[in-house]
């Protein structure tokens, strides 16, 4: 008999968008595998878990998941109730489904519970609809990060046909996502913001446009960012950062 | 001095699944306006709130959207915690802007609080993630319905573009739908799933492909349902449905 692996969603930050499952179940979770962005007051729901960090370095990914993958049926053999809590929704840029598949060939009982993604706290803050009628009917969630062997730039390909794009891990290559974008037709002047901490009490909204994107994503620190690009965004103010009045004047 | 009103998230059916941060606003309201497809529990945690149904009938869907309008406006000058309840997140597909952008011109404070998106729910029930290394970097959520002035199937191109595509109230025109993801490249052979009432008890998952998605959309009842294309879908199994034998050999 082994115990039920549960890969729950912590949600985007902030510790009350969690759902009232994810919370139940991290009650009376024995042991929780957690990525290095959950909140504390999140784990600290997990009153009698072992907890056990798990985050990744880059440029060793492939080892880690494999580590994790052993740790979590380890932890099924040994524990009724195992959690592995990742940020946002584990079905989005999680790469659940490598824990997912090693759980099924190993026979482990396994469930998942949704979370919040962050394109959606950023919006509810911005107070800005992913869509909207007549203006913004298709939303793109994509990365630019490439993994070996896929092929370059696809994800500009769908981001430049969508309404609306948000682009998951890309301030960090900010100069080469904006050529991309224009090199796949989509207009320089297009709207553009950066949210970085999402929910977090040290939130930056950042105003730009698709030109202008490499300037401004040097305002962005150390949190995870969304880059949200499309026509909703055309009105969206900065918030938690003072942007110099020439910045503004760009847009 | 006003109420405030929150446009909130109720999620993607189960109880369960809505946010902690959704559940205590509930139970502090004073008035709750919530659509059709709203759980009869979710709406029980509003013990003390004066419930108002306002569910829109197609083909009115403007006089209603004003109606509502006025009725938060209304509300909020008479009741400190005014909860409008939308089912899934209120940005996406939810026309969440025409309620903003109407309480924001009658200067009535405004929160918005996220909730689980259809797409997310389906997804961690079909155990089945969005995005998958190497094969699956992009997802569009868009929906075909269309609105007056809009681009004649613009959301096919995104839909194609895309690696993976959730496509919203679009099981009821299945044959359009179909025949639009063609026109615009997708090989008829790419995999389909149609999930109906994903979280409920009378969920259904129907396994197709593009091609075959006319005749296995005449398999949905009458709940919401997401038609999600992908090679990600390749491998899904049918649930909660006695599909004949020759139906299943088609794929």
């Amino acid at each position: 008999m082994s115990g039920t692996v549960y890969l729950v969603g912590a949600g985007p930050g902030a510790p009350d968008l969690l759902t009232l499952r994810a919370a139940r179940l991290l009650a009376r979770a024995d042991i929780v595998f957690h990525d290095a962005l959950v909140h504390p007051e999140t784990l600290a729901l997990a009153e009698r878990a072992i907890k056990v960090a798990v985050g990744k370095r880059s440029g060793k990914h492939s080892t880690a998941q494999r580590f994790i993958n052993k740790q979590l049926i380890d932890a099924a053999q040994k524990y009724p109730t195992v959690v592995r809590l990742k940020g946002g929704d584990p079905m989005l840029f999680g790469r659940a489904q490598e824990e997912i598949d090693a759980l099924i060939e190993a026979r482990i009982p396994l469930e998942i519970v949704p979370g919040i993604s962050a394109a959606f706290a950023a919006s509810a803050e911005l107070q800005c609809s992913l869509t909207r009628r007549a203006l913004a009917r298709s939303v793109v969630f994509a990365t630019p990060r490439e993994a070996a062997g896929s092929k370059q730039n696809e994800w500009a390909k769908a981001a430049a046909a969508a309404d609306t794009a948000v682009l998951y891990m890309a301030a960090g290559e900010a100069q080469s996502v904006s050529d991309a974008l224009i090199a796949n037709g989509v207009p320089a002047s297009r709207a553009v913001v950066i949210v970085e901490n999402a929910t977090g009490e040290s939130r930056k909204v950042i105003p730009t446009d698709v030109g202008h994107l490499p300037a401004a994503a040097q305002h962005v620190g150390d949190g995870p960012a969304l880059v949200m690009v499309g026509e909703v965004y055309a009105a969206v103010q900065a918030l938690g950062i003072d942007l110099p009045e020439a910045y503004l004047q760009l847009r």
